[in-house]
């Protein structure tokens, strides 16, 4: 079955926004084993929206229309999806009361004129309700080729697509798609699917695709059968397998697990603390492990000493030290993280010192070279990275390493 | 004239990857007054991406393709468009030189044979240098039609297209395209529109749009001429109103500039030094500070006080402040920020405590209640922000907030 989708806004056509729906769309339809073969955008415009329409409807079986279904006269999507499928437009009494509704509940209880558009629907459409707005989405089908409109704002297309447009299209499939990710951290993506390139090369069924983030490698195993444990049990020896392979590398098998919340799990497991001690990632790791809501429990503080006199006054780096190595070098990285526990009262301490550029590097010590080290008890691992790219590129892989450090400093002390 | 885009890229239709180059040419292309109808997205498919490139070439006058200029197999735009446009691929000895030298420069100096398809171009094409990477940037030309082809990761693409497409489109335009930003925080686009409504809708030439950011608002005024003295001139005025009627709400007039490096500004102008004292920002808005290469003049120690212990212990918050008002109140926030200001030594000092969500909320404190207190010498200004939306939006708003009241403090005390 192959799907396209369409996005509808001149806002898109001036760069004002990106286009994460688009994105989103897609990785979903590709979750449910269909195939995308194009993507369009197109402005608020009668004329171009119903050629687009007519052109995506005669080459794809479904195609999803995102965004102009709002109340004003620019929002032409349904009007024109209507037309151009030959559907008259009547109200639809239930959305009729959702929109007295919502306005009801909200701040403006007058209810624009202009708003009644949005209860008018294509004769014969499935009207699915949009909790979070006034448009409703609209599934319109026609012999075998189906148009399913979407608001444009994503805190109203994500919650319409999970939880309605999602079983839909799960119903005209035969077979259930399941799919599980690995996340690993600290090995680039080439030596991941080095590692893998076996079972990437074999694999139909499931398949196996990676994909690079900031210094992780996301690693997406998907399986089709007739029935969703039929998938479960395809997935789970290569999902085995490929942690055999990566070892400790591998730092959750959870979607929704990000590494900030894999090091909060394992510190609430062993029921340790955490201190951050940062240079030039000046505040980011701290700031990463209080995304994890309940990181209170684990991470009492963190330091950001920016400059030498910081570093010696919060952390108790030696003068002598600094004066001898240097602000960025490993004993100095180690000096942080020792004085960081101690002054935290904390189980670990991640420290972090390195040169974000664009200025500061010399031939001995470039831009990029970032030393960073975990205390852990007595023992204290520093490790040494040369990181390329820009300012925040640098920060940016610094700040990934050092969660990943506290992560294996953890593993490595409980093995 | 009528530009359009082709993104080219199987990850993109697996929606691995989200399609900001759409979006970074779009503003472009806005911004050299091109119009722009259309935006498609084909995979690496020989047949398909014909049928778009011939599309395209039909009904718009510059056709901007990206992506699909790699060395593998797979990489087909450069094939695909010059037999479209009826050009035979020649080998172009400048870029052959260029990946000779590109290969000696890196870490793998064996060239892979591969590589040498990226030498070959369609004969009479512009070919422009790529610096950060092997594939040339390409234009062909075709009667009044004119394709562009470039690499399509971001670190290539931009600098190609703003070093060299830019000036090729400006040539052939007749007027000059000017555009300015003003940059707003601390009021809403709403009220930023209520207020500029009569320019906005007065005005034709220049044009004023308004773009809603996480707590900020920029506001672009472009013009046309025939040269770029006259475009600036008509600009002039525009924002020199916009600046009277927003008063210091507008934190700069510099496109590149952002509310970190607007702050560091002012620090350094003032000569005054910074330190923060965060709790629910976690070490985000020392982050942010320190996003701006320099920053070390003016800042050089933050505190990350995520339990109360640790606001008594580095900040010197009283512990009957926190037991008669709570973790989250004015009285704390203003202790953390003097507190903060004597213990770094520093001039000022920001200080942020909040319900960042989800729990953690009360019907007297409910989530996203933020605190936040800047002390300046013997003042001490506090606020209270109730923010909607979940933890990390009401983090990132904090994060904003506290910038700006930094920002703030300082021009109220240098008026």
């Amino acid at each position: 079955m192959v799907v396209e989708v369409i996005s509808v806004g001149t806002e898109l056509l001036l760069g004002n926004i990106v286009n994460t729906n688009a994105r989103y769309l897609a990785e979903e339809c590709a979750l449910l084993g269909l195939t995308m073969y194009n993507q369009t955008v197109v402005g608020d415009n009668r004329g171009r929206l119903s050629e687009a329409v007519r052109t995506a409807l005669d080459r794809s079986d479904i195609v999803i229309l995102t965004g102009g279904l709002g109340p004003t006269e620019d929002d032409l999507t349904k009007e024109t999806c209507a037309e151009v499928m030959g559907f008259p437009l009547v109200e639809d009494s239930r959305t009729r009361d959702r929109i007295t509704e919502y306005f009801k509940n909200s701040r403006h209880p007058e209810i624009p004129g202009n708003n009644w558009k949005q209860a008018m629907v294509p004769e014969g459409a499935l009207v699915l309700d949009n909790h979070n707005g006034t448009a409703p989405g609209l599934i319109l089908e026609k012999g075998q080729k189906r148009a399913i409109l979407l608001p444009g704002p994503p805190d109203e297309l994500i919650p319409l697509f999970a939880g309605q447009v999602k079983p839909y299209l799960q119903k005209l499939r035969p077979e259930v798609i399941v799919s599980q990710m690995v996340k690993i951290c600290g090995v680039g993506e080439s030596k991941v699917e080095e590692e893998l390139i076996d079972l990437i090369d074999r694999q139909t069924n499931p398949t196996i695709a990676t994909y690079a983030k900031t210094g992780e490698v996301h690693v997406r195993i998907t399986a089709s059968a007739s029935a969703s444990e039929t998938a479960e049990k395809l997935i789970k020896p290569v999902v085995k397998e490929i942690k055999r392979r990566m070892g400790t590398a591998v730092y959750t098998a959870r979607a929704e697990e990000t590494l900030e919340m894999a090091v909060v799990r394992l510190l609430k497991k062993y029921e340790l603390t955490l201190a951050t001690a940062e240079s030039c990632t000046g505040g980011l790791v701290a700031g990463r492990i209080v995304n994890v809501a309940g990181a209170s429990d684990v991470f009492h503080q963190g330091f950001v000493t920016y400059s030498n006199k910081a570093k010696r006054k919060l952390l108790d780096v030696s003068k002598s030290t600094i004066k001898k190595y240097g602000a960025v070098s490993k004993e100095t990285a180690k000096e942080m993280a020792v004085g960081g526990a101690f002054a935290a009262d904390s189980d670990l301490c991640v420290a972090v010192t390195g040169i974000a550029g664009p200025d500061g590097g010399t031939e001995e010590k470039p831009v990029g070279l970032v030393y960073m080290a975990c205390c852990l008890g007595d023992k204290v691992t520093v490790e040494r990275y040369q990181f390329r790219g820009n300012r925040s590129k640098v920060r940016e892989q610094s700040v990934v390493r050092a969660l990943d450090l506290v992560r294996r400093t953890i593993l490595e002390n409980h093995k």
